[in-house]
């Protein structure tokens, strides 16, 4: 009796609290076990997802969206959106805090830099690109001739047809290659944004986090030439009829619904090894935590001394403290699940097996292989990463810039290094003149001198080149003040600091900038020109991993035939899942639906905790119109939780019900989910949706937006 | 139907989250509904709880405590018996890492300055008390006649019995007065403590946090002369016999059942007026705040120089984050549940009630009154404020001592402030000796500017006099330099730096002291007269309050009919409830329970969260003997949560099941609960407490402490 109460109890944890892994490819659903799926809640044939729900599904660059429309209606994250409203946003209109509409298509208004991709066709072109790796061809060889091989396939479709844009993607690390045929629709207008105090509530201070209370949603809408082909903006373009676009359901939703979700994740490494796991957690990340923990610091400091300071270093801050977050729950997550010690038990598992089966032997020598490109990788790994985040000095970065601008100048477009190629230097002139705005001298002097004293606490045989050449020679007593003397004096003499300086270098020959005397210049150009030199050289070691990594990835498959779905790389992928909370530890759960209730539990009157007016005497009048949902306490529903496996790059995915129906914008993972991009827990991950019911619920009873509303299909 | 359905639910809600308000004198338990408690599970007469189950209960100074066995032995707090384990622990021993057991009585160690009070005797005394008060008196002479009667009142109790402490309690503010006669036991010895590793699991980062993974107990023991009768310590001493001592379940618990706790609450002030209560939370507050925010940024600044600095500072800075979290929990919770908006309706309907009924006719113009005393109040509110937080500067603070201390010294003992009675003299020198350990110039000065810095912002007529004398010549765009300036000075030339010249001074006549040449005394003393003189002036106010408070006390009840009691004021209270959990915000539920389980996945393997290898070697193992609970997955429970009214000062009270046995010892409440001690959310408030099981596992499994389990009575 004992067992079956023991057996039910697993039952039941399995059900209630495990996410399910993988991320896949449209190409390889027919190999999930679709009897599995109708199980849970998928009503409609996979087939289908593959041909016609998917045909709905944009890339917007950053993010995914979907059309839910016939008139080229996109529904995405307001995150993914804010470019277009801030944007159109100025002293007259200021759309951020007050949220745009356009009540008819002749108002909605331009988003310059936005495009929507839509899939046309995908194809397995792994055999072309094997072809082209010889047999005897060195590492860097291969990496070369792999990456040839590429650019020729994707220029050979683009050239005969300028809307299309081709590109290869390795999948499996190199196992497999598909070339994704794109059609590119270049005229994005903005139609709708709630104000920022929905769209972004809770702001930084929430990001991450579950319980969540954010309406993160806005309304785009493609438009294409008369004729139908994608075109730039233009007034008399008109808007594009997409093949397939989604309802949307507003049906109360329960713990345990079926979800699926399409969209494009952006980058995941979840095939290590464990030394190569080890390496990262271990070493790596609380570099860069330290990096810019002290960074933070500093920069503080600064901010600290006047108001004027501290809007200067705000915005790094920011942008740092979001990256800490980042990686701070990486290594939280991954000690947390005991991940490298786990990954060791299975890699020597792989490789008792590889000992035992005769189907194991052809992997024998693999895993210290790849183990030995990673120590290969360790001596260099610091400096890279100290050398990197120098381009947070903007007056240094810009030294680094300047210099290999005016080498790469002389070559062709298409064989410049691809920053530098034309398409990409009106901008970089634009970010050389407008790093005025938020200079701070201070800051430069102080960073620099952090990041050079960091590289003297490298062991010396790890000395970038260039700080070996300006420092090799000073004895380790005096380092620390001969480094701050040294930024001094570069501080004191460059021209860097100063906007008609820069665009001086700018326009300058690879000779002239050469001649000019301007310390930080060169110090910051011989740095960048080191930069690339270790960059090239670890072309070998990626041209060896693309070798390896295919088959350790085929090993791991061999071993534990686990569903198998290749690391998120910016393609489409297919999720699934169900509603469901979790227990982000012991006797603490998190119920999966949050409400309009919790949005006014957390008003404070204050950013980012501030609800618009009008939004909180909806509240206090219960006036939710049929929006509210009875099991929530009449309450309107805000935020949900799948356990659907998603990371950076599904912000705007389309979560759909077992029907294919919209339930949902993606646009968080928990805290407790950031490690699942290295090493996926079924308990803990879990991804943030925005419900369709607050969406339509804010369009109607806040926005009074009805003619977007009738312009979708809502079923409830 | 759908009425029944709402009723139901509200049912259920009250059931299931509403903590029950009240600390009730033990004299007035005849007063609570009976048959609510023994609907909840009480199933022992109150009169019981009274006249027997509260003669095991201790008072332990700061904390509670229980007798737990027929010889004296006493459980409580491990962080209340803490001060024993650190007074034996030495280089040697170091009881406070490993933990300390005595098998054997003659084992036990001595406690010096640890007592435990037994209430012997409670009798009304507010007759006599008022009798005191004669018409005509102004507010001061009311306030030094009642302060006068209850001197003359203990004095007259413990003149006979040196063995006796008397004291006479204000109940409701002054609306009645109590004289408790207390056994004070002298001799108290250490029995058993666990390693802080499990009595302090969690440390500082858990303090007021659910979930809780503490085993927060200890075991003392309490001797007595052979003749029975309080002793100090000797060898000769015996266990001392109690009338009553609790028996221990370790019967599995469940969510629901009752529970009550008795126990020596500290303080709590839940009866202000909407007034009061605003300038408080919203004035009083955020000084508080304000200053140890920045007290603790320029000490962090401090300690971050050097390693050296960074010891000195961290036991200040420690102290001040807990006090800023108290603070800040207040702050939270008061404005979380509108706190003041709800006083100020509330008095507003009294206010109306007063106008409407004749029975309220009575309390006209009592609630202006109160709140004209708070007005008077303001304008010194802030000084006394910044005054008093300079006692944090140690040198600072002993000028003021020794000033103090050469006018006191030459008054009769019973005539001196209390502070500087005879007994209290030893400690005063050994802390004026002791400082020199811990002492940081540069800290001083900068705290020292710091504060007369804050002086200067205050309104001109709010100054300080003291401050006025030295600054009040000075332009107000030349004060900051003047006050860095005279401090730097005073510091340059003070002897209050030095051990030596503290001894001196200590040792000197009011006349030697005035002659000497120390610029820092000087001012220190002439800020320590003028605490003094605004501490005799309150006495008006708080003799003015004394009139008042209790008229509102009865207005409130009146009105309301609610279970009335007072304040807690650090006399025996009993507080009944269950065990619950809660939701501390939308979407979030804490389970009441803890388990081993939660101990290993806090594990860091770094203080706090650094669990003894035995302990998780016993998780591993599952070697739970029977203390494993079937309903938690059969684990050992660690800590539970239950809803009973608590603060302060109840730190190792016993918390007791419906059979009047003790199940476990409360330690905290959680951080919402901390603006309970001036309103009290049920929904919100829970305590804290470890369970007995725990105990039990941890004495058995862990310490093999089997001497202590034997001489209990254990039931489960």
């Amino acid at each position: 009796m004992k067992k079956t109460l023991i057996v039910l109890m697993m039952v039941f944890t399995a059900a209630a609290a495990f996410a399910v892994e993988g991320m896949f490819p449209l190409n390889e659903l027919h190999n999930l076990d679709k009897k599995k799926l109708q199980k849970m809640g998928l009503q409609i044939p996979l087939s289908e997802i593959k041909d016609d729900v998917s045909k709905a599904v944009v890339s917007l660059g950053g993010g995914s969206g979907s059309f839910v429309s016939k008139d080229g209606l996109i529904v995405t994250n307001h995150h993914v959106a804010y470019g277009a409203v801030q944007y159109n946003s100025g002293p007259k209109h200021d759309y951020i805090t007050n949220g745009f509409y356009a009540p008819t298509f002749d108002k909605e208004l331009p988003a310059p830099g936005y495009y929507a991709d839509i899939i046309l066709n995908v194809k397995d072109v792994t055999s072309i690109i094997k072809k082209a790796v010889k047999k005897g061809m060195t590492d860097k060889e291969r990496f070369k001739a792999i990456e040839e091989a590429i650019k020729k396939l994707e220029s050979e479709v683009e050239k005969n047809n300028p809307h299309i844009r081709a590109s290869v993607a390795s999948m499996y690390q190199g196992r497999q290659y598909l070339l994704f045929t794109k059609l590119r629709l270049l005229d994005i207008r903005l139609v709708y944004a709630p104000p920022q105090a929905i769209g972004n509530f809770g702001g930084d201070v929430d990001n991450f986090e579950w319980p969540r209370h954010t309406g993160d949603f806005s309304f785009l809408r493609a438009y294409v030439a008369p004729d139908g082909t994608p075109a730039a903006y233009s007034k008399k373009n008109v808007p594009f009829h997409p093949k397939h676009f989604l309802t949307i359901s507003i049906k109360p939703l329960k713990k345990g619904d079926f979800t699926f979700i399409l969209g494009f994740p952006g980058s995941t490494n979840r095939y290590m090894t464990a030394e190569q796991l080890d390496f990262y957690l271990n070493k790596q990340i609380p570099l860069r935590l330290k990096l810019f923990h002290d960074i933070i610091d500093r920069l503080n400091a600064i901010g600290s001394e006047s108001r004027e300071n501290h809007i200067r270093v705000a915005f790094w801050v920011k942008m740092l403290n979001n990256s800490m977050k980042y990686y701070q729950g990486v290594y939280d997550g991954l000690h947390r699940d005991k991940a490298v010690s786990l990954f060791r038990t299975r890699d020597a598992n792989l490789e008792k097996w590889i000992e035992k089966c005769k189907s194991g032997s052809k992997y024998k020598g693999l895993i210290p292989a790849i183990n030995q490109i990673n120590d290969k990788f360790k001596p260099i790994a610091n400096k890279l990463t100290i050398m990197g985040y120098m381009r947070l000095i903007p007056t240094f970065s810009a030294a680094g810039t300047l210099t290999r601008w005016a080498e790469e100048k002389t070559k062709p477009d298409l064989e410049r290094d691809p920053a530098y190629m034309n398409r990409n230097i009106q901008r970089m002139e634009m970010r050389l003149k407008s790093m005025q705005r938020n200079l701070l001298v201070k800051s430069d002097v102080t960073l620099m001198k952090y990041f050079l004293h960091q590289m003297a606490n490298l062991p010396k045989d790890q000395w970038p080149e260039t700080f070996k050449k300006t420092f090799g020679n000073v004895n380790a007593a005096d380092l620390s003040k001969a480094i701050d003397k040294k930024v001094d004096e570069m501080y004191t003499k460059t021209g860097l600091t100063k906007t008609a300086a820069r665009m001086k270098y700018f326009s300058m020959s690879a000779k002239e900038l050469a001649k000019v005397n301007d310390p930080l210049l060169k110090f910051g150009g011989e740095f960048a020109n080191e930069i690339k030199t270790l960059r090239d050289q670890n072309e070998s070691l990626a041209g060896a991993l693309s070798r390896l990594k295919p088959q350790f990835i085929d090993l791991i498959h061999a071993y534990t035939h686990n569903e198998l779905y290749p690391d998120a790389n910016g393609t489409i992928r297919f999720t699934y899942g169900s509603i469901m909370g979790y227990s982000p530890r012991e006797a603490v759960w998190y119920r999966p639906f949050t409400t309009l209730a919790g949005v006014v539990q957390k008003e404070t009157g204050k950013k980012p905790f501030a609800s618009p007016k009008k939004l909180l005497e909806l509240y206090k009048n219960k006036d939710f119109g049929s929006y509210g949902d009875p099991a929530l306490g009449g309450n309107v529903p805000v935020d949900f939780l799948t356990d659907n496996d998603t990371t950076g790059g599904n912000s705007g995915s389309p979560t759909l019900n077992g029907k294919g129906q919209l339930i949902g914008l993606l646009f968080d993972g928990n805290y407790e989910s950031i490690s699942a991009d290295y090493y996926f827990n079924p308990a803990l991950t879990r991804s943030i949706v925005a419900d369709a019911d607050y969406m339509i619920f804010i369009l109607d009873k806040f926005s009074n937006a009805q003619n977007l509303i009738h312009e979708m299909t809502i079923v409830r």
